[in-house]
């Protein structure tokens, strides 16, 4: 893949960040396919990237689809990837076959759907929802300090266009699924019909450093206990508040982080998520309430904050039987899924209609470099997604 | 305070970890103060500095006192500085009065005794006392890999004298407690019989990468949680061997560190010390059972290594002796004290007859910017140290 040749991993899959100069190279490269079949580039002001097949009726608004280019520090070759090369392949089919629709179609790349670099994820797609205005996206920052706005200019992919001026009739998103559940069930193709809603949730916890071999036990302060505690309590809440629920710690640090010193701070992510948005407050209070309490017990000085939320979302029923019956009519083994991870598509259905397909991936496992998929997965996706954006946009 | 100065931390105290540039720094000043008052200097192949002050009978074995000049990322201003001024202080005194020693007498400021940036701590002085060779000590790498001896050649202070061959006739270390034991006794001067043991280990945990949102909890393997259960199981192990123990964790991380990666790898330290060489081993096997469960349960791959060990320490009655003779002699307010931390003394006293003064500081408080200590409790130590020196010595 070409594109996977663009800031490779160290074991085989990808570290194209969000903004960085592999990302920027990966636009030009997508640029540069997109062109060789006809579309016209559009850039929004936090570099959403929009290539537009013209219709039949140009004034009617496109039916889009697309995904991200970016990825994790340690990513697959397909998350993201495959559903913008995706749609590059529903270009070249229509051209390869003459096929005109009357709708025109766009493909996106939205930036920063990985969030991993500048919190939280979904970010351009977010603020093209509304969600966020333009100058808190510019002003969000890296783990090094960098702004998301300076180093947008950096790469050169500011572009003109007003963030959330681009009209869609709907938006389409093939993605990986990223969890077993497909590869589980031996479906060749998920119906997307709803996503987890999240809280991302930032914990610090402020104690006091002293010397880890003359301090006695009864006179710590440890902010690595609070941390400690922290994680078994993220996991020990998931657990309760199973089925359909996940909890998890990304990032984790303890300050100074010296052998001989015991942590005066720690700070730690937290990552809840279910579809049902009654647990998901829940969980969100009792690891809130266990936080406070931790910090309590272990003479702590706490702090939680809020980084990235959304709600559960349900897809567009129009939509998602437009893709529950591309599958039928292709005869996929299919079924309905819940999306677990965050899309692009979860905030863009805020104000668009949308819809997604999932293919299995190996192993359920993603985020990793190792994400897998086989061709006749990743072929029936692009294939669903191609007679689901084909059914919309009318030929 | 002059030394102080050097290289000073973000809070009031210092970050002069060994050989940077501040370091090179305070061991120039430290040489031109000492030459001032007559002193000759010595530097070995690993850098410690010996400044000699002669005595009567050149050929007798000089008596030795001093500490280490170099500090915790986020040291206080006395941890170490203490003992090598107050060693300066003798010489001071001693030109003053115009007092002649039948032994000469040698001021030593030991290379890398904190640690934190090379382990093992008192790196220098255990090479001295044989437990280590000059090539495996200039093999240390920092968390950057910077390398031991490239960093001494750096800032040019590698010096001749073959490492070993000072002779001593004995070694006297003041230092601060860095605990609470004499301020909470309020004591002037701790008289040091014993040194705790001590094990440094390095925990690490493989598991696998992957989405927080889309891996189901019961198909995790989670290198956070085998970090959450160690520490725990740490501090659980200490407080079940009470008393007389400690243990903790300074050191944590997790990799890729995303927040919405599952970490794949996680790496801690664990220090744990007692005077009870039994209760040591005890505890450090508790350990290495407690981590393998932790790694069988969460389906982890553990790796423990130990990265530092010395066995509980007695110091020599006969140094021990003066030092309870003199601070009788000057009427302090003292008691018989165990050494929590590690000291250069520790390691010496292998091969030669060596003692400890010790002096309280507010709040037990160190490995901390803000570790503080009075005028006084200097006063009181520095001169325990001196008489101690004295009564050695010969006048
Ligand atoms: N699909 C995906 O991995 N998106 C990143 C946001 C998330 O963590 O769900
Ligand atoms: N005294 C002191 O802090 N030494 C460093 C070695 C240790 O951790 O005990």
């Amino acid at each position: 893949m070409e594109m996977a040749k663009i800031a490779p991993g160290v074991a085989g899959g990808s570290n194209r960040q969000t903004l960085t100069d592999g990302d920027g190279e990966a636009r030009h490269l997508l640029r540069r396919w997109a062109e060789a079949e006809g579309a016209d580039l559009t850039v929004d002001r936090i570099g959403n990237m929009f290539l537009r097949r013209e219709g039949m009726e140009p004034d009617l608004p496109p039916v889009c689809l697309g995904s991200h280019l970016d990825t994790q520090p340690t990513g697959g070759k397909y998350d993201g990837v495959l559903g913008v090369l995706a749609g590059l392949e529903v270009f070249r089919s229509l051209n390869e076959r003459k096929i005109a629709t009357r709708y025109p179609i766009v493909l996106i790349n939205w930036t920063n759907e990985e969030g991993s670099r500048f919190a939280p994820a979904m970010l351009a797609s977010g603020a093209f929802a509304g969600l966020y205005t333009e100058e808190w996206v510019n002003a969000r920052t890296d783990a090094a300090g960098l702004a998301f706005g300076d180093e947008l200019d950096r790469i050169g992919w500011r572009g003109e266009k007003p963030v959330g001026e681009q009209p869609m009739k709907a938006f389409f998103e093939l993605h990986i699924e990223q969890g077993p559940l497909l590869e589980d069930g031996g479906l060749d193709v998920g119906v997307v019909t709803h996503g987890q809603g999240l809280y991302w949730l930032e914990v610090s916890f402020e104690g006091r450093e002293s010397h880890t071999g003359t301090t006695p036990m009864d006179r710590r302060r440890d902010a690595a206990r609070g941390l400690a505690q922290t994680i078994e309590l993220v996991n020990e809440t998931a657990f309760a508040f199973l089925p359909g629920v996940v909890g998890s710690v990304g990032h984790a640090s303890v300050e100074p982080n010296s052998r001989n010193i015991i942590p005066g701070y720690s700070v730690c992510t937290i990552d809840i998520r279910t579809a049902d948005k009654a647990k998901l407050e829940a969980m969100r209070e009792r690891i809130e309430r266990g936080v406070h309490r931790i910090a309590e017990t272990l003479g702590l000085a706490a702090k939680v904050t809020i980084t990235g939320h959304f709600d559960p979302i349900t897809f567009d029923l129009e939509c998602v039987s437009a893709v529950r019956s591309a599958a039928n009519r292709l005869g996929y083994r299919h079924a309905d899924i819940v999306s677990c991870a965050g899309h692009d598509a979860c905030h863009v259905n805020r104000v668009v209609p949308s819809a997604m397909v999932m293919c299995p991936c190996v192993d359920g496992l993603s985020h990793n470099e190792a994400e897998e998929i086989t061709k006749d997965w990743a072929g029936a996706g692009a294939n669903v997604l191609m007679h689901a954006v084909l059914e919309t946009a009318e030929i």
